[in-house]
């Protein structure tokens, strides 16, 4: 139970302070969280639902993946990672997220009963820092943009354990744990639809299905914001300097730290990159809503990237299955 | 399958407009949704958990019935109603609430394709509405304050059905099946501490077990907020003027119409009235959100309820399930 350089593969205790490899390769991980037997963190989570719902006439299985203690799917990531961390002792981690990630590290760390510090931007709104703080996270605000947080952060794991839910490979271990639900509840889908920011719900897809069925993989369809799609344009070799802002908070993510296992994990399973509008989101959003279903834009985002790949003609007896990241209650 | 009216036994059909009985006396429901095979709509709810957790010293077993698609346990309550009404060919509802019930009763009305007007004062804060709007619920604002409101809803429903969760007991079907559940996962409770406003959960716990125990009720452990504590001032003969404010939106009910209802299922289970300070409130949030529970004030007050109760020398060792209403995400 290590982690391991995905340049270099020289191997890293789980509880080491090294959130990076010194080549600078990021980790994977090896090892296996059931055999070393980990007493897993709960919060009453369980299986969510995989609902069917037809959606501006797309018919699409959605996993309401946000019925979850925090409200996000973060929480798979989150519990396999502090459970873990607890298991070996770590009493202390730092974070860098205002976001889904932020909260779910913060509850499960409650929880757990483990010190947890979030550094984030001085002008931070409260609104998004409200939950966090309920979990008793210290919030650590930093003077500056976004660029000083990661200098801060950076300089806190020297001496204190870096739970990123990006860099942190254990992470991805609790993500992956949606594939084998996804499976057990309508088999082998033939496209799962994703929004893609970071890639913790798409690696985490990704790995869950490579476990499960080694070569056969479900198309793994990417989907972002025309506003912000670094994913998109590294695969189809454009060149952008400044994206603009997207109401996709969650993907709004300029420079994705794993975008080369993102984009290998797609040509692996035989999918793609779709792009989709700010109108198309909202639109998604909308009819989601309408039908009963309050999500976030982000999760929005993956509906409306849906409904596109459908459409085409050669794709309208697919099978899809669509993971809704998070509630709507975070965006009110 | 029909509404009876509690004081003089007049029966009404499910979706006759009236709402009241012409004696003014308030329904109950009398038939078997079971029974009458009524098709539930779903938006992917299944049994909420219980977890146990020591708060303020005290062990409880915690029911997270909150972890329902709108983030409270009114999902039930609106789920039999909706289904039912849907049944009846009903296309057209009326509600009056801006809190967890309108949200519950919206979504419900989406996924049924009902449409639901929700009644509110003018000056509602657009946060409490947002929730309710995105399910496609029309908005009905009524200038001027509560009262004009209530005038307003009563006399809309002349003309179109109210799908109250104060007067329809068909709401109540629906809470009452958190005792099942509870009964399923716990055996008997010897108490089930709860916060009380208009009486949907306590009811509902009543009904629920009632129908599956009988003459072997848990205790009913009502808690409110003694800035407004109708309930306990009637049990206790106390009179007040004015009620206070109080942090706890989801019982800050000053005349509840089912005040009798409540007070003799209280005797009947052998129960009592707790009156909890908005600092006991504010405590027991605190200690929840850092056992990683984040939830509505309304919650956090069955909590303190329940720790008052069991730090009584004669209550110690009482076996006691407290339910948990509403997300902590309702009040960022
Ligand atoms: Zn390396
Ligand atoms: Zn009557």
């Amino acid at each position: 139970m290590q982690r391991i350089c995905l340049e270099c593969n020289k191997t890293y205790p789980i509880n080491s302070l090294e959130y990076k490899c010194e080549c600078g390769g990021l980790f994977d991980y090896c090892g296996s969280t059931i055999k070393n037997k980990i007493e897993l963190i709960s919060l009453g989570e369980s299986k969510t639902p995989i609902i069917e719902k037809c959606i501006e006439g797309i018919n699409l299985k959605l996993k309401l993946d946000y019925y979850m203690p925090s409200g996000s799917f973060k929480d798979r990531g989150a519990k396999t990672l502090v459970s873990t961390l607890k298991d070996f002792q770590v009493t202390e981690i730092v974070e860098d997220s205002s976001g889904n990630a932020g909260a779910s590290i913060a509850a499960y760390s409650a929880a757990a009963n483990i010190k947890c510090h979030i550094y984030l931007p001085e002008n931070t709104p409260q609104g998004k820092t409200q939950q966090i703080s309920s979990y008793g996270a210290e919030i650590v605000k930093i003077p500056g943009n976004r660029e000083n947080t990661s200098r801060a952060i950076k300089e806190a794991c020297k001496s204190q354990y870096y739970a990123s839910h990006v860099y942190n490979p254990l992470f991805f271990e609790g993500t992956k744990t949606i594939s084998k639900e996804i499976f057990e509840q309508v088999g082998l889908p033939e496209a799962i639809v994703l929004p893609a920011g970071n890639g913790t719900l798409l690696l985490g897809i990704y790995k869950g299905f490579k476990e499960l069925t080694q070569d056969h993989l479900p198309k793994i369809i990417a989907v972002q914001s025309e506003n912000c799609c670094p994913l998109y344009n590294e695969y189809n070799k454009i060149e952008v300097n400044r994206y603009k802002p997207t109401s996709a908070k969650g993907i709004a993510v300029e420079n994705p730290a794993r975008k080369k296992e993102m984009i290998s994990a797609i040509n692996e399973s035989n999918g793609e990159i779709i792009i989709v509008s700010e109108e198309d989101i909202a639109k998604a959003k909308k009819e989601l809503g309408y039908s009963g279903i309050f999500v976030e834009n982000t999760a929005a985002v993956g509906v409306a990237g849906a409904v596109k790949f459908a459409t085409r003609p050669e794709n309208q007896e697919f099978n899809l299955v669509v993971p809704l990241t998070g509630t709507g209650l975070k965006e009110t």
